[in-house]
């Protein structure tokens, strides 16, 4: 039901197709993020449209409202949120320890308070397991702990918990139909990150996501823990960074061989009123866009650019129109899933460090044109 | 360039065809209202899957953000707004008379300042055409004052001056590729509704807009104002009920010879979580639909109902995702249009009174259901 294959390599770059029930994904590939079972603001036919192949979904937002049980009465994810194809849910940890309030944390499993109403709940490994399995996504993920990145000590516990949550985990999973990725922590510490690398695939999943990063580290450490982790995991498996990242950021991480990618970033952004572009971030609210006639990203084809300029956008931006959130956050889904793309089309033609070093001349070539 | 075509009739009920500078429109329509160049959360692809033929732009709004000028150096509302169909713009006078602060009407114009800024404006008839023709709408309508519907004395003052004004932006118009409509005041009172129309209809305009209605009057009291309207106005030229209304409100108001409808009630009651359906209006906020899998609307063949259940829109909603706004608009606006069609189709097939005869006997029998 599930298959990975790669197709090629160029460096630690890679490319592959990864089969799942609700159909292929290319890879390398970059999934938004729908926290409450929608892509903020983009429907599912404009997710088809911009070509987006797999969608992410929170288990902590979802257990939550509706819940997770409603959900499965109603057929699951996949035909609640209207969206056919692969849906991957992450395992309520990030979200249990960052935005929970009250929380304890001990062996068995984390009890927190609701961050909507206060309310008392408790995930262990095996309520999470069972939470998506409720989901019903085609790739679910182990119920982990991501400590602060520089604390060495709690990352070690952090880490051993992690562990030991993961054996239960896959111990707890029942569905055929569905993935589980085994998720390594670390921190920044080379020596923990090797450790947790060894140790879940020595236990064995369906793939391997990289957490506890894109949480406070430098991008060099980002780098460097990439560096430490992907060649240990096995090649014939996914990889997944979680909540990664920007354009740069998929360049630089696909480099260090890394396949699927997830962040709120494109779609949050364009509710502040900001493009994503090749070249940098620009902010549509400004009055140098008021009578732009050129579209958000100059040879861009998606929805927003072939049929609207900066002048409008930055007015609907300005007026805080929903269609301006609406067409931002398609550009910006689109820019991050074509990125993906022409890094697979570039491993494939064994020309990956060049569009690498052109994708970083054109950023330097238009920092000094300001 | 304009050429309005009535193709039956049925009693007072009349369908027809008014060709425009951008595509057909087949009436009666119902006509989306896009206040700042969009259609509240509704992008122009979804405006055209749904049926729309026209959309409604606000003079007041956009001559203040973006500009008119702007919009004219932009190449017209049509490419600003990525919509190539018709498009009808108001002539500004509502807005002023209702949303504007401090204003000062004398025979000339109405002085008055922003409710964005308190910036100081002023329009005049003139004023008023020369801001639509910037914007290059294919209908445009005549600077007109609106009068509260209680008060006769302020209705003849307002009337007159609403004559004086039709008779200067009739004289200002200078673009051969917009159609002008004279708009017809008057309150709740039969004999200055008569005289309006009289007077209107003797000056001669392309079309007919019949304002100051959905104003606060009864039910009662505008179908009495369109009994007694729509009678004196030429038989082959349209007819547009401003600001209006339901869907009972499209069906009774085409009964008294109306042929063009807007209302932000659509779009507006969405974003508030509710949706319209033939029976009445539904809270989809409400808990009853938290696991209810049907569509909004059993029977309704919209991008929201095809493809997402009651629990699904309830979830948005009640979570103010942006998608809610989005399928609440889509289906609420798509019952209009379709509703529209429906009457044209029965007029044209001679079994108005059957329909408008079903429309109500559901609405009653879904009530004594509850």
């Amino acid at each position: 039901m599930f298959d990975f294959q790669l197709l090629g390599t160029d460096g630690a770059a890679r490319a592959g197709v990864y089969r799942t029930p609700h159909g292929e994904i290319e890879t390398p590939v970059f999934m938004p993020v729908g926290t409450q079972a929608t892509v903020k603001a983009v429907s599912p036919r404009d997710l088809r449209d911009l070509d987006a192949s797999i969608v992410l979904a929170n288990t902590y937002h979802l257990y939550l409202r509706p819940g997770d049980e409603l959900i499965a009465e109603q057929g699951g994810l996949h035909a609640f949120m209207g969206w056919d194809g692969p849906i991957l849910t992450d395992s309520g940890g990030f979200q249990v320890f960052s935005l929970a309030e009250r929380r304890q944390v001990d062996a068995d499993g984390v009890t927190f308070r609701s961050h909507l109403d206060g309310s008392e709940h408790r995930f262990t490994p095996e309520v999470s397991i069972g939470i998506q399995e409720n989901l019903g996504a085609d790739v679910i993920v182990c119920f982990d702990e991501c400590a602060p990145a520089d604390d060495y000590d709690y990352n070690v516990e952090a880490m051993d918990r992690t562990h030991a949550w993961a054996e239960r985990c896959k111990e707890a999973k029942t569905r055929d139909d569905q993935a589980l990725f085994g998720i390594i922590q670390g921190g920044v510490y080379p020596d923990l990150r090797r450790e947790s690398a060894r140790f879940l695939t020595g236990l064995g999943f369906d793939g391997y996501a990289i957490g506890g990063l894109s949480v406070g580290e430098t991008k060099v450490q980002m780098h460097e823990t990439l560096e430490i982790v992907t060649p240990i995991l096995p090649a014939d498996q996914p990889r997944y960074l979680m909540g990664v990242g920007t354009p740069r950021d998929l360049v630089e991480c696909v480099a260090r061989g890394v396949d699927m990618f997830d962040c709120v970033l494109p779609t949050r952004t364009a509710r502040t009123g900001a493009a994503l572009t090749r070249l940098g971030r620009i902010n549509m609210r400004n009055a140098q866009y008021a009578e732009d006639p050129r579209p958000i990203e100059p040879g861009c084809d998606c929805y927003a650019c072939a049929n609207f300029s900066r002048a409008y956008v930055r007015h609907l931006a300005t007026r805080n129109e929903i269609l301006g959130h609406q067409l931002l956050s398609i550009h910006n889904l689109h820019l991050m899933v074509t990125i993906a793309r022409e890094l697979r089309e570039a491993v494939l033609a064994g020309r990956f460090p060049a569009y690498r070093e052109a994708f970083w001349a054109a950023r330097r070539a238009a920092k000094s044109d300001q």
